[in-house]
């Protein structure tokens, strides 16, 4: 593929929030523009008329998923929710079978199809994709998204508790099992649909934890941790709250160091891991992150502190949901499946305040 | 003491955020009525002009606290920073031997001198009061309260954490040592001084860990805990939050049960401790409390949970920090204290949204 | 009626946030209590399933409207939508004639039935009922309500605005016509429905305008602006914008003085006008009220300022929208209809923060 | 000045809001880079120290103003307090005369010097400077800008009313005396210094108006709505507001048509004037705008209404205070003077939600 001329994205179920942010993000980014954008519900209306925010851009009117040309695009993202994408992506891929594909649902995260079946539901409709889909933490598997024709892009939560994790485990420095992982997120989370629960007035100015112990997300984590464990299973902990902000997420994983080690250690591996990552920023020893601090762009900052409890250290990381955590991860690893700069359109400044 | 009168209620540093919750509490108290408020800071002054929003309220001007006279006060609130309480309080108290007095502050809350010393810089300056004061947890320490003279008001972290741990700890269901605490608070708890650090702009729409296992609230819940424990000393991990909210504490603790023991256990436990409690109510099994349901009330609300990880639970309470967590557990405290009805004053309903 | 025995009260429609703020105020209330709960989307479930806030409180499960036993009731709060309830008022006063009706929608609120038909789109459905009602701002129209069967219960933009404007009209301070009033709400003006719009994400960290110039409010202002002008017709500029909190209401008012007078005449006029009320208080001269400090209280504060422009002045009022501007001045309503203390059940201080 | 190298800009006043927007923008200015930054309490810093969020950016260490060679920027910003800038300014131009000056401050923005001195209480101190700047409202003073060696930038309210009203002035399609304009804005508007009354608890889950008739923006309006009435002096009423957000100007005005114009020659004056403007969206007609749309971005928009009251209309018009209302439009003023392209670094999408 030449890039003389701009990738062509299309983007299927662009009227959610992940589908705006993938609008703001492409915006400014210098190798892609957008071929097409489906929306069901709001077929035939404009973009503009959806997110008013994006009135002034340049943009294909939205149309029913029925009526995209999968062959006008370079790349597909794919923001339809779980269950029916799996059938989505199977006829894109029949059709078109030259398409790359990142699918921003929880379709294709999960390698094992009895754990998929057993936390969503339903057995998985395409096996053999599931079998070639890539997980796209691309720091930690930036090779494999590399060559990959399908990425099950990751959960926001999961991204913002692996990538301080997972190299701590392959290290062998902290204990695989037994992770807790405290987690709180921005309300962007839930999506945009009109939901009680999610109105101003139930939202601000108060917090709760939700799907205490049984948040679809713990499988997502131990699946990564578990790999990072050479295999040997692992059970985690994982709590999510829900905070009252918009974006973010903070999570707040407590660990137990094996032997001698201390959170100076973790420290020191963390930091040699991701020191030439252009979106992971390890604070220095004892500094504590903000969501603000990486509001509105792709980064993924983590602290490391020592813990009271002698052989216990504590690990703080934070994301924006909408952009490390969904969009913005996205596009990384559409610039890793294309040989593209993999920071191209991602090198935003966080917006504060 | 003969109640056909109104208690009369002294406010040291009536101009924080305690200090007007006390008088909004206080202004529903069928028993109790303001003598005199003092803030040096603003001696002289209307309360209306430090907080309009209480300019139609009949209330005495601010005075220095050097203009106050003690023997007009049948109780005293003591809102005053730590470090400056203790010589004040000991100065109240050889004048006005009589009088009862609430201290919000942390200078009476550990009963160790050591403990104090080492947290808090310097030695104690009143350890003969000290050995008096009673720490005012009022559900678990409700006889010696009733008794004192001198009650040690729990801070806002600590008393969100001990509620729900205390009993399970004393029922020998969960492990004492090694709890984990993962809070969250509004930003009341920072007070009213000028930082730039509670600016809106620099707290809404973000949240961050702070003091990560420095918190000075760790060895007041530690000693609650250890006490539970027949006086064997645990180590607590304590790891407070700012959210962008003004009030309430949201607290999750991660406990491993004992022997056999499941998450039902804890929760048939905590069910019966509280019972005909009036102000902490255990939520129905596997039920998520939210800061918003106790916001503005002196109530704490605690959810209870199993964990994925076998072993373990997960228990969730709430509290608005400036009501059960300061002002309001103080006048709960000071009707425990002179016999009125626990609940006068605190019955109000939260406001939501 | 004898007040030996309290105030029985059913609320129609007591899902809404009307409805739990009724709650949460006649919780407090001396004279009164619950009889019945009606909302039929909920019916058989427990006020607790709706809002979890009022768990604690001993209240009557929800029941449809149809098993309501109107005889149970002294007071009826009415918080039905608009259109419905005057079939259901007319109904309930024909089986129970001895009924005390405050109405919370629009219903009732606008004395001329055409009027009604322009800006509500059909015709009214209970014209003789329409005949007998009263308009309930209390301050303006206690006597009339205080021998009142059924009140129509002010809208919370028209209560702020109406209640520094027609004073000053009355006594030809201002000009009548063409004042120009422009309206901040926070969003639980909007109800709890499940609205895109008023999502957390769509509502924070942001504000506009809407309705502008065609807001049915305009016309009840109008109402009592004429009615205060002598019946002579008056228009009224009236915008409302919506801003990121949940709850307040300020109405800027920008108004023409007649004659020689000057913004201090305007003052004079309303601190003496209000002088004795308990609920509306005018700030010193140059001194601007905030919303927050009306919270969670049936205040109304109203500031007036000097304008640059010669011969016009500004008059800035605030209340909280979910009190004095609907459940609060329905209990004020309710106690002046009943002979009760007006200000029974609604002394709260406001909270803040 | 060729353009094969970067332009070089040196930031007076660093450490402020307007600061760290000028970084987060230029960051992505392919035509700029920053030479010097100053900032004389945090002299000797990193700005990373300041702003956590700018920490993984390659920016030189904060300085004192004293350290500064004039000669490494081609332009500078100047955001220091009014009042001091004046003398800064001379000196930096007595010393390095062919610098390109944007000054974000008050004090070149009001060409009349007994205006200044009216408003700001003391004399001007640079007249002969002031004589030669030029007011910075990009859209309305383009051509002067281009020329320009030192450009007042507008303040922020200023540029949200001047936007809608200059254009319908100059067309005589508006009464140019009386305007009223009803301002809300977002809390950065005051900057990041240590107030009690921008404190979160203070400002959030409410809203005030302050400075009413007395804001000294009203005299820097009514300089620009003077010149586009040819000079016949108007006076303009200007109240503001604050409102619970970090970002956003939404400006409110109610305007008198002149002869038998409507509001729709108003929308078609406005549609035409600023049809090929980047940056000014002159929404359909009817439509409101919300900063929501505006946040982050330079954009102005602009919505036309018609007022009930026959003969009046009503603008909507929304700004981001810290972009459109500050740094955007400096770097935009920047782009002008040095014949860069007008957008350059200012085509971000906003960030919403």
């Amino acid at each position: 593929m030449s890039f003389t001329e701009k990738v062509k994205v299309g983007v299927l179920g662009a009227s959610g929030y992940t589908g705006a942010e993938l609008i703001r993000l492409l915006n400014l980014h210098p190798n892609a523009e957008i071929a097409f954008l489906t929306a069901n519900r709001f077929a035939g209306q404009r973009m503009a008329d959806v997110y008013p925010h994006l009135s002034h851009l340049d943009l294909p009117d939205l149309i029913a998923i029925e009526e995209a040309d999968w062959k006008q695009a370079d790349v597909i993202f794919c923001g339809l929710p779980h269950g029916t994408t799996q059938e989505t992506i199977k006829q894109v891929l029949s059709e078109a079978p030259e398409s790359k594909i990142v699918d921003l649902s929880a379709d294709f995260r999960l390698s094992d199809l009895d754990t998929y079946a057993e936390w969503y539901g339903h057995a998985h409709q395409a096996p053999e994709l599931q079998a070639e889909a890539v997980y796209g933490l691309t720091e930690i598997f930036r090779d494999a998204v590399a060559g990959a024709r399908l990425v099950g892009n990751p959960g926001c939560y999961t991204t913002a508790a692996q990538l301080p994790l997972i190299p701590l485990i392959e290290a062998g420095l902290i204990e695989a099992d037994g992770v807790i992982i405290d987690a709180k997120s921005g309300v962007t989370g839930a999506g945009r649909s009109e939901k009680q629960a999610n109105l101003h007035a139930e939202i601000s100015e108060g917090m709760h934890a939700y799907a205490v112990g049984t948040h679809r997300h713990a499988c997502e984590i131990e699946q990564g941790l578990t790999l990072a464990n050479g295999g040997k299973a692992v059970m985690t902990c994982f709590t999510p709250h829900l905070v009252p902000m918009n974006r973010g997420i903070l999570a707040t994983s407590y660990v137990k160091l094996t032997g001698a080690e201390s959170h100076e250690s973790l420290h020191a591996c963390l930091s040699e891991r991701y020191d030439s990552e252009p979106f992971v920023h390890v604070m220095s020893l004892g500094v504590a992150p903000a969501t603000r601090e990486v509001r509105g762009t792709n980064q993924c900052r983590i602290g490391v502190f020592a813990d009271r409890v002698p052989g216990r250290a504590i690990l703080v990381s934070v994301i924006d949901n909408l952009v490390k955590g969904a969009s913005g991860q996205a596009i990384q690893n559409m610039n890793v499946m294309l040989g593209l700069e993999e920071t191209a359109g991602l090198d935003q400044v966080a917006m504060f305040p």
